[in-house]
């Protein structure tokens, strides 16, 4: 067998993984380096990451919140206080044991996380009601030692968003939690064309010292599920471990309701897995770091017609400046349009417009759409308004394939057994009548290799149909998949 | 002598550093944390961080640089690779030694700064001329294990951005050194009002590594400089060391010239007490997290007048939306209006807006300006739209006044005797003719206690005038003072 083209990437029929690590490298979104699990995130990955957190950073500051920023250290004995939490974190924390030439006299923990650090900052700057609520989010790196990992899905080091909240009632934050799961099914919905289900995390799948967690699960072209943004109810959880006090309104001393929320990196993992192909990335039109790209076609033998050529985009360079949209013009000479195109493919830039002299001479440009391939020619003079609604339209297309598949990959079972046949052919999401006992729970893993429940449905309801698992009256519907 | 009030903070006159710290505090900017050397960075703080963040990075866009992201670790042999490197940063690192339970088989270190790794990085990605020049900026958290701290100003951690590029000749590289300097100087002038001095330092005070070292310092109104950008030429010091090459344009192996760069939230140390008074803050207005308060004043028991004061309040907010401008009304029930005014003087707002019944009788408002206290009874019908051209006479106002200082404290010496008495009254800034001699700096740095030279001037030249130690014919003039 031939040798393929290094330039190459996988298809992803072939190897998903090695689809997936190929269109991260060429596209030179992020590579592996010699530290372990860590990765370097490239410019062309960072700007897609950067529109990302802009768009979700708005939605955080729009619902109440502000930012700031909390050490990156936790001394061992802060992070040893809320016994489920260190059960969870503490077998993958980086340590630091010395500072200079000296050794620490307390080990510091390089946050996984950062509850612990601040609830035990928060303790003494909350006294009464009045302090209340507390709304702040802070984008930070966060350190978790991971054995295998992979590019954006899991490393050692990630970026996110961690956002922590404190309230009167448990109503109120519980209030929150669902407040900030919409935020993130928005950015994943309106912004990353994703499809996600919202739901509840069993209680084996929580986070550390939560009392429940709400998750959104995206479907990703492989059929698994990534969860993609989680959002935690910690009740007094912490603020009892971690003495938090507050004077209520009948002047009673009380531990504040908190939660906590977040988002990270993993997201941009999420949104190559969901839309890409065998050419390489498809972006999503409003976090893209180019979202139109020109390619002049110009014969050099022709210096009439390479002149029309560079003046119509210039034209095109000129009104679209001002306009917010994030045009690229590839003038890279040296190199044949096909090259071009597929360079800008790889990329997954939502519109490529192609000016050359015979398109020209009626007036008209040809748009590709990467989502789906359309063409069409339109006429020069009107192609920079034009552009803000060719983005919508790629953007609706894209949300409207991943809906599509969301649909094709979905499955309704009401036994083990149907469980089992829905996975014969391949992984599916499954959904099922589910009566949330860990026993169920433990059946269904059982039953079909490497599935989880990933989430009850918000969505919907099983109304008391029989479990699928134990067969008694279930008020859930289980989404069941393989995930990331 | 009476216990002063807790809440006041100690005049600059009585304790330039308390009421430094009481400000930072107070205000809500930041806090010291049981963490050794760490600070947590507030809301209030970190929107200004953001706002001076934001309008660095469209500098550094727009200058060509892209923004991406390095891993926070870097194994011990890759920091050993340089040797002068190695003795400036390594006896401030703070070492990693265990991943989860595991010894790890070689040290990291908490990036003190990204040469190192970048450079790693970079030798795998360069390859030809073509690949040059390389234009980089990360955002970032980096680590020096410090022994005495201060908030923002010398801390274990703290937030930067540092810009690292390479480039086919020397002198390309020298500039986009200078092109930086001038990005910190205009950040520093036009956006945060600051007096500053751009100029090279002296061997003594470079970076480690660096052929030389650009610098901007800035006038504090107790006298003392604070170095608060600074720009490096590398040359081939790291390239050469990490064994960067490419195929330059006559297709011969070369190693590219480097350069980087680094402005830090020291920054907003610097901020604080180049403008700050005994009040608290003063902020400059194109950063303010709020630029302009409404602080409503109405008589509860005349309805009449309240419902005119809220009518007020309700159509400047609503006028004032969209507009950029960011506007607070404090509607805080049962705080007398002399507090409220505290509170955002010690705040540094640049406007407070009192709208009040008496005023109103005769259509107007009363708008006071943090940095004088300059008073204005201005109609409310028009204000929304002056309020732009108000916040920039306030910002030009602050940047006049750190003019002033800067003059008030520059002295011109000839000679050591005379730099002894400009400083015999206190810190001042001191101009010299200097040779940049290591014998010279030594016997300048021996002559008053604690001064340094802080830069070769970039504005001036001493035109072959006697070195103020040497008397030898002098090219330079050296910025002479103390610092943070």
């Amino acid at each position: 067998m031939a040798e393929r083209d290094p330039k190459q990437i996988t298809p992803k029929s072939e190897d998903f993984d090695r689809w997936y690590t190929d269109v991260v490298r060429r596209a030179e979104l992020a590579d592996y380096t010699p530290i372990g699990g860590c990765m370097v995130v490239r410019p062309y990955g960072w700007a897609l990451w950067e529109n990302t957190r802009d768009a979700l950073d708005a939605m955080i500051k729009r619902t109440g919140h502000e930012n700031m920023q909390f050490p990156l250290f936790i001394p061992e004995s802060y992070l040893m206080k809320e016994a489920e939490h260190v059960e969870g974190f503490a077998p993958e924390v980086a340590w630091v044991t010395h500072g200079g030439d000296k050794e620490l006299e307390e080990r510091l923990a390089i946050r996984p996380t950062s509850e612990t650090i601040i609830c035990s900052l928060y303790a003494k700057w909350i006294h009464s009601w009045r302090d209340l609520p507390v709304l702040i989010n802070q984008w930070a790196n966060v350190v978790r030692w991971e054995k295998r990992t992979r590019l954006f899905l899991r490393t050692t080091e990630f970026w996110w968003q961690e956002g922590h909240t404190f309230h009167e009632t448990s109503e109120e934050a519980a209030r929150e939690v669902d407040t900030m799961l919409g935020c993130y099914r928005e950015l994943a919905e309106d912004w990353l064309c994703l499809a996600v289900v919202p739901g509840r995390k069993t209680d084996s799948e929580k986070f550390a010292g939560a009392d429940y967690t709400l998750s959104i699960e995206a479907m990703m072209s492989d059929g698994l599920a990534l969860q993609a943004g989680t959002s935690h109810h910690l009740a007094q959880n912490f603020t009892r471990a971690y003495d938090i006090t507050y004077t209520d309104r009948g002047n009673t001393l009380q531990n504040p309701h908190q939660t906590s929320w977040g988002l990270s990196t993993r997201m941009i993992g999420g949104v190559i897995m969901a839309h890409g192909d065998d050419q390489g990335l498809i972006l999503p039109p409003r976090v893209a770091p180019v979202q139109v790209v020109i390619v002049p076609i110009s014969r050099s033998n022709d210096p009439d017609s390479a002149r029309l050529v560079d003046d119509a985009v210039d034209k095109l360079e000129r009104e679209s400046q001002g306009t917010g949209i994030r045009l690229r013009v590839d003038r890279r000479e040296g190199i044949r349009p096909g090259e071009k195109y597929a360079h800008w493919e790889l990329r997954g830039v939502p519109l490529r417009v192609v000016v050359g002299a015979k398109d020209l001479a009626d007036g008209m440009v040809t748009v590709v759409r990467r989502v789906d391939g359309e063409q069409q020619r339109l006429p020069l003079d009107t192609l920079a308004v034009q552009l803000p609604r060719l983005l919508d339209e790629a953007h609706h297309a894209l949300r409207a394939r991943a809906l599509k598949m969301l649909d094709d990959f979905s499955r309704e079972v009401g036994s083990l057994d149907e469980l089992k046949q829905a996975f014969a052919g391949g992984p599916v999401w499954a959904n099922a009548p589910f009566c949330n006992t860990a026993e169920c729970e433990t059946a269904v893993k059982a039953s079909v290799h490497a599935v989880t429940v990933r989430n009850l449905r918000a969505d919907r309801s099983a109304g008391g149909a029989p479990c699928l698992a134990c067969g008694q009256p279930a008020e859930h519907v289980a989404l069941i998949a393989r995930a990331y």
